[in-house]
């Protein structure tokens, strides 16, 4: 057994060696732009996890993991293309650098090379694995474009249900499905399979709300963002769909205004109406609900507890953190 | 043993069947035009044609058919929109419908749905089919990448051979690719599968070295297209780079002249300088050679060349079109 922190330094011990080819420079230096500027490396280790819950760790258990980490950054090249994003994680995006036909091909190639190391697991459950992976990676697509499609949105157009929905899509199911292909590797059941997706579906949830709170009440200090950068671009976040729900015709009037307007004092005000309709009293609610829904998933897997101790530990670490 | 007018027929009578999701719309809208705008299906058949040298016809053939056909529409969709082109096969392409963020997407999860559909085959020659099919695919996006660099460069600074090892990954290694991997499941050893591949690979760039040939000296009446289209916009092609090498200073200095200043009777005098350099003429016979280089290794193949028939048809069809 191993401490999600043992994970992180094993895993990326491996990772990191790894390298694309030299040549055509251009596309591959553009691919091996976003794996050098990092990244906590969360997904991988919970491919490792859901493995070491059931049983040793398995060769074929980094595998999945590097192709569960390398769609990942494959996601961020070209949703940093589709969102006209200048920067991310501190540095230049790759499209900035390397320009869009670059980076679209980048991504394209990286996405290939996801299912080469697909490829290499065991036979006798390769199937299962690549079935899992697509699922998860398709809906991942899914969620990215129903986020545009609400981008397009007025805040009161929506359901708070369907937002839901799409931060699972987006942010969610690929967390739920590496923890889903770790316990394939490790030999769980289907059943401890499912609670296994279940846990890190409602882990990412949770974390997406907390991710959301941090912008707007979190300490500027130790979140390392600006304050209220949700706020600023008015973008749809938990907070700002339930504050719809929650306030009532003035306060709606005032917050619409507000993100019309953009005032200098825009995020205190916003954040006083968040506060005035208690739609942060609420966050913390919601956030724990997720959590303890997480929570119940992990406990129903027959498994000695001892064995859950990393996972929970990992889970305290993503939603409990105040940076 | 089929004509490959009857293989395209089967072919398309069950890829035409198979749909997209409903939801996200735009997401599957985007996906679905590629498909429906058409297209010839020749990398398929290639498949099923490769499987029919050396077994009766296998539904994992039809299934290989269907991602490598998905495969090469996802190619379209994103090389549109790195060389910002409106139109494909006369309609509006994916992008310019749709946006480029659901272009880009539709094209990932296309991409995503091909391994879908490898991940369908027998488990006994899953792991080869996937690995002869990620070699092309990652050929095909570096082929790209290659064709983008060259067009920042003076047709001078492009070396002959570096050329056509550019068109042969661009166009040829996915034609190259169905081959194999139809005589893969077809139950051909490597020495055949080999053949299968290289026979493929040439056909690729003859076709090629035809298509540019027609774009100049084609009757623009049977060939459907304007003629003199890649001379108007500069384009790269066999035979501006080769008038390169065989004209003289002077000529040079003109082509260079032609090509900076656009004057309204370009084409025409474009086309006297290739004639004066012989550059029809060296086409017709490096379309010979690689079209002969095929055909050696499909006789290398040791089945009864009676099988070989349609292989030949569609050689023959690719290769001596004059439309």
């Amino acid at each position: 057994m191993h401490s999600f922190k043992e994970l992180i330094a094993q895993f990326s011990q491996q990772f990191d060696q790894w390298h694309f080819p030299e040549e055509p420079k251009r596309l591959y230096n553009a691919a091996s732009h976003i794996l050098q500027i990092g990244g906590k490396r969360i997904r991988p280790v919970l491919c490792l996890m859901g493995n070491e819950l059931f049983d040793e760790l398995h060769q074929d258990a980094f595998q999945v993991g590097n192709a569960v980490e390398l769609f990942h950054n494959f996601t961020l090249i070209h949703d940093d293309i589709m969102d006209k994003a200048p920067i991310r994680r501190g540095h230049q995006t790759v499209h900035t650098v390397y320009g869009d036909p670059a980076a679209i091909l980048a991504g394209d190639v990286m996405l290939i090379n996801v299912y080469e190391m697909l490829n290499k697991v065991q036979s006798r459950y390769k199937q299962r694995i690549i079935t899992v992976f697509n699922k998860a990676a398709i809906e991942v697509c899914e969620g990215q474009q129903i986020d545009m499609d609400f981008e397009q949105m007025e805040p009161e157009q929506v359901q708070y249900d369907d937002y839901v929905r799409m931060i699972g899509l987006k942010t969610s199911v690929l967390l739920a499905a590496s923890l889903q292909l770790g316990a394939i590797i490790g030999g769980g059941s289907e059943g401890n399979q499912e609670h296994m997706y279940a846990f890190g579906k409602n882990i990412g949830i949770a974390f997406q709300i907390q991710d959301d709170f941090l912008d707007a009440f979190g300490d500027p200090d130790k979140f390392g963002k600006q304050q209220g950068g949700d706020i600023l671009v008015n973008k749809k976040t938990f907070l700002l769909l339930k504050a719809f729900e929650l306030c009532n015709a003035a306060q709606k009037a005032e917050l619409k205004k507000l993100m019309d307007t953009h005032p200098d004092d825009k995020v205190a005000r916003v954040l006083d109406l968040f506060r005035s309709c208690k739609v942060d009293a609420w966050a913390e609610k919601e956030k724990e609900r997720f959590q303890q829904q997480a929570f119940a998933h992990l406990e129903d897997i027959a498994v000695l507890s001892a064995r859950k101790k990393p996972l929970m530990e990992l889970a305290d670490f993503l939603l409990n953190r105040q940076q």
